[in-house]
């Protein structure tokens, strides 16, 4: 096969337009092949669980685990058929049952017993969803994992801190990395939470489980065996029009993508070609341009925030879809299945992508000294006003020093000297304190405490 | 006062705009005057809890505590003058420090002490949160209750389950009152489990704690004294720009908002003049129509849904919002402000109307079973068809039914009777085994079941 | 080829997870394949656009023309080399050098001359948005027709209106669905604007042309060529980080699936079982369930709400992603390529949905009169309440109209019949009178006037 | 009064959460006793038409244009009325027939005459987008002008082309403002488009005019004489569930702050410590932290930003909200109020401080110069290997100067020298040469012809 192979691929969505997963484990995953295969895997556990429950013949069961291999289907007529009943399944049921008639006919009625196509579809979703999971939540642990190896490096590495786009007061990088180990594994706790109550669906064609019933199963043995042949959970009420489940994911999914976009953004922020105090991991020929020879452009940033940036609208659509009238909603249903997708491919890919970003940063320590002098001392002059509102009043300090920085700044001169020249500050301080207190590194505050802190809080690292 | 009064009020938003929370106990938690108290309430916290590691006098922390109360200061000026800063607090420290020295002179200076704006406005948004998380717990678990109510009374009451728009088989309205239930309670466990972990901000100027440092404090123990002041829980991290807490507020509440969402257009559904199957509470003058005397329309239903359908998307900007750059954002801290308490006040004024609905809403049985019997069987079809499948095969039993169900409509005869003249059926099955068959109250599979084990579930009402 | 080969397609997105737009036109207009191509349409347009003003060989631009065939290039290998550039562009014009190499190696100097990513990438899009849009206003332009049709025929056809889910006053069939033309027209306006102006995208590495000036060209005169030869507009300034036309598409579409969903919403409305008002077209085998033999479920109208509920989403995203810092961001350009191809995807699937919708809806005047009859009455007593206004006021008028119809309708007896018993009524009105005043046909106002104007005014069909 | 005054503003909101509106005269116009306002105004207005047509005593709708002010009737008392019948207007018209009845009991029954709750309310809405139109186009006028003067006077100053976070080539600052003018500009197109057409709503109950026709109006007479009344526009069919002119206002309003958030973003980006480019303009306590006194914060940057990080979220609303089922939604109608406002007032607050932004921008030509020189030509490298392309072809000049550039930057030496030191780049360049081509200044393309054809194809500044 080639691409230019004609039909079939022309009309699919290879990646082109999401590098960001193009190609991360997590694409395999999620893609249509591997949805197909978990609605097939879905059909085969629920026969499983009826011969379980001497319900269907367990040779019959077999050979629907047999035949229920996606690789024996037609995915894209099967994508087009859709378009008949607005969603997958019916097409796939009878396309199942061929399948199985062709091996024995006699398993062939009992393929979908009793079943509806969301209790099918829905199941799958979650064995997708629990496949995406296990992979996002290996990643965000080799993200924890790097940055609090940066945390602890530099833990006593000082580093202006920046609010509102200028310098505040200095911080260490180790502190950042802590920050953003911090919010991975904030989200990899809500991925996981979400992910170990991934439940079956189960529930017939309007949720009361009447077409199981008739075919002979009592309710919660059959759940009971379904979640055991699928490794989900068994719910306390058929959800069809009770989303939590998908809104949950889309919220948690959410969650991470945020939490690696901040880390994507700061390091954006600090490799600007001004401020230069990381640089991604050099790999020939990456970060590339076509047209500048002297770029490496930060790529991996690039690509997580662009993750980010899609992922809380998609989220926002799984949330509006709980609006779900009736026993099965007529739309609401259906818009929640791409979405759900690019909440975990996208997020996915970005995980991947940060693993290579926190285990590859290159860190500068030298162009942070470099920038926290740029402004002559300024960057710590709450502590001076601090020190000096124990002799002149808390808003005159303040007054002083929004004076001396312009001053200082207008003259050129670092803040230390300018101050010593000043009697108001002089009567109360020499210059070798002044110098003291104006340098940088000795006003990083508690960040090398908070650092262990975090550290010693979720140790697993 | 009155609202002609010139100036002020004019430009206020009183709730014209917002009806579902105008007048609910959620708006008198979360207006901008409880915003400031909230504040407030965080500077003297924070003056207590430098006070209780003798940092600050007593006595100052007393005054700081007597001076901290909102009716004290001028609202709308400081909102206007937030704009110097952009944001409230650079300008309400000021107003602050001269209310207290009003008082005593020398308590002016332990203002505010070590501390910046994002410490105060964030603590404050996290006392906000708590006390309209109460009020949202104690309403949502006011209307699981009456839904438990509902579900057990109507445990066995027959009604058409709907599907797509269309009826699919019969379920019972005590299913669907247990699922509404158990949304709700989905809701409540992730708001109870956001709400049990709030925590105080406590950075100083870029997230070091420098400022407090200086002051003299130790970190660990002046977290915990604020905590403990405040009633909220530690942080591990300083969060300025690690906004974890507030997305999981936007995730929980449009959680919340979603669950209420999904009762709100069930019920109106099942209101529509056609269904006819419920009927708000009647309240004299409820309802009314500016038009239309006839009209008693669901406002309940109608003040919920407008409110699910605004809060994924306050949501989504809370978690585009973790993408906040630096040691502090610079616009994406900013925009959380006003989302946040849309949702808070959207869904908690959701939530408040919602117990109205559930406690009062008034079931038609009668309509339910008329309705059911408007398609003369055809709701059981998948019964019928899944006994015939015995005799026929599952693909004939099927193409058979939805035959005879065209034929019966076509005629405008009960499906059972159509089905009886019908001799590949009648070869299988009588007349009286049809009747029976075709009874969709003989067909509502596991709901009542469903309705038992999920009141059990989770017992509390 | 079959989809169980091995590899690619595997990881591919066939459609499987929205059919709305599965195996509909403009699936393969804006596919991989179809952005792959359209990067190639770019690039060769460039290099004839050079030729023209004599920058470029003729020759080269015609190898390079005949290198551009996207059926040359390797779909996936592009897309997953994107990550290391975080855009296709790169890669993809490394390959087509080497492509035009193999024809001439002369004429790959000539490739990309004096470009950069985004000029390719944005054009190429550009060249998409146009195909999708030719198509989408195709559909629109059938669907609005339908519409008229069915605004005609059903001018003076009575149909309960319904507001706030209950019935409200008569209305006509037909002006329902010369609103949902009208909607159809507003979309097509909107789409047609933003279709006319679509612009090539020429800004050199940075926005400034440089590159190409370097290479000789004059820039107005080479924007000129450009766009003659992709047939695209010119731009007033390179767009690199000005994406009005990246957020134009959003809206315009956003509007488009809103039109469509509306219409969509409608036809569930006036499908469900209870009222029974409009069928969609049949198709044998439309509308099965995989459970109930009777279903017909009205899968258009859900494929195209399926949509209507995404799209917005996706537009938002575009609208957010304005905020390009710089002369290119990192991260907001990329996030848009993935949401910008949904709305293109989604909305030309729903389109091509509605045609079928439209122009086969099965309309059902009997049920309309029979759900008109439902209430007795109560749905003209409005106009009741505004005759008797004359004679009682119109308080009293609209109170003792909402007793009468409580009453009529608690004993179960015509609204006319049970006004006529009433003395203050009869004083003024005689039972024939009654008679006529509640006859629902005779309660249509404007209705008809309203479908001729509407019809008037835009009177392509 | 005082902020302390019991009660009622206690519950408002009144501007704190919203700093970039707080204040500015957009809020004025949006704010709740506005909207009352121009709902009394459109009650007002259909009196006067009705009297034009002779339907209503001249005198009756002189008295009902007395009595409808805002100043007269109880805000809050009506807000929280609203919720008994989901919206205010039935409340208010209680009220303004009571006011009426108080002045002359017989025009009273001439109040709100064959009319509507949505007829009032949405033509009032459409009232206070015309007025929040006419300040937001005045005030991107202003910032248009300020840009233009900006695009003028730097039409030639080089500064750093920034893509992907890195220097890129040489581009001027006025080639940026030109831009951000642009955006602007097409932002007002759009919204001038939206605001010229917005539309009286007039439809009775539900949306065939009965009650007005009813009332004796000639349909197409009515609603020009109301359109004449108000100054809005008549429509083509009543909109109460065609919501085009609501969507069309979010997507307008949100192009517009996403317009203002591009500048915002490049103003953060430039105002950066360690680029210090842009300065806002200077006010004295401006933008000074509660805690640094060193900062100067771009307050007006973070204002703007934190707007257009919001109203993209509203928009989307707005378009969700076109899916309004039936003659009038029980919800989505409900739900566009608040978000709509928000649209407005956060885009018109946004503009306001785009202006002071705009003409008070200090930009330090000088600080361009230095960061343009501080990557020693590296730069311009784009420039030198399209030169050498001609003598080493395409591949290998790049290759080249990648080399280049990081062995420049390892021995810290300027790319020029280095490059001259280069056997096979000394054989075609010689090292005054290679000076001039790697000279910033040299290299800005078109920039300049750029920003004069911009400023020429809009030449309104």
């Amino acid at each position: 096969m080639t691409d230019a192979e004609p039909g079939r691929l022309a009309l699919a969505d290879a990646g082109l337009l999401s590098p960001v997963r193009a190609g991360t484990p997590v694409e395999a995953e999620v893609c249509d092949a591997a949805w197909l295969q978990a609605m097939l895997d879905a059909e085969a556990a629920l026969a499983r669980a009826q011969a379980a429950l001497g319900l269907v013949p367990a040779s019959a069961a077999e050979v629907i685990t047999v035949a229920a291999r996606a690789d024996r289907f037609d995915l894209r007529a099967l994508a087009v058929d859709a378009r008949e009943s607005a969603n997958p399944v019916v097409a796939l049921v009878r396309a199942l049952t061929r399948a199985v008639a062709a091996i024995d006919p006699h398993a062939a009625r009992h393929v979908h017993l009793g079943s509806t196509s969301q209790d099918i579809f829905d199941t799958a979703a979650m064995l997708v969803v629990r496949r995406a999971a296990t992979l996002l939540r290996a990643d965000l642990a080799r993200v924890a994992a790097a940055l609090a190896t940066l945390a602890r490096r530099h833990r006593d590495t000082p580093v202006a801190g920046r609010t509102l786009a200028l310098h505040a007061v200095p911080t260490t990088f180790g502190l950042k990395a802590a920050g953003w180990r911090r919010l991975v594994l904030d989200a990899d706790r809500r991925v996981a939470a979400v992910s170990g109550g991934l439940q079956v669906s189960l529930g017939g064609a309007a949720g009361t489980l009447a077409g199981y019933v008739e075919a002979g199963a009592d309710p919660e043995r059959l759940a009971a065996a379904f979640a055991a042949e699928t490794g989900l959970c068994v719910q306390v009420l058929p959800w069809h029009a009770l989303r939590t489940p998908i809104a949950d994911v889309g919220a948690a999914w959410a969650h991470a993508a945020g939490a690696l976009g901040k880390f994507a953004v700061d390091v954006q922020s600090s490799t600007r070609t001004e401020v230069g105090e990381v640089v991604e991991p050099h790999v020939p020929g990456r970060g590339a341009s076509s047209a500048m020879p002297q770029k490496r452009n930060p790529v991996l940033a690039t690509l997580i925030r662009s993750a980010a940036l899609q992922v809380p609208a998609q989220a926002a659509v799984l949330a509006q879809c709980m609006l779900a009238e009736d026993e099965r909603s007529g739309g609401a249903w259906h818009a929640e299945w791409q979405p759900l997708r690019e909440c975990l491919r996208l997020t996915g890919g970005a995980a991947h992508t940060a693993v290579e970003l926190a285990e590859g940063l290159v860190v500068r320590p030298e162009r942070m000294r470099a920038n926290l002098a740029l402004t002559g001392g300024a960057i710590v002059a709450e502590r001076v006003a601090g020190v000096l509102a124990a002799y002149l009043g808390k808003p005159a300090a303040a007054a002083l020093l929004t004076r001396a920085v312009e001053a200082a700044d207008r003259l050129g001169r670092p803040l230390a000297d300018h101050l010593a020249s000043m009697p108001e500050v002089a009567e109360h301080l020499d210059p070798v304190e002044l110098t003291r207190l104006c340098d940088p590194a000795g006003y990083t505050g508690a960040a090398a405490d908070l650092v262990e802190r975090s550290l010693r809080a979720d140790p697993r690292d």
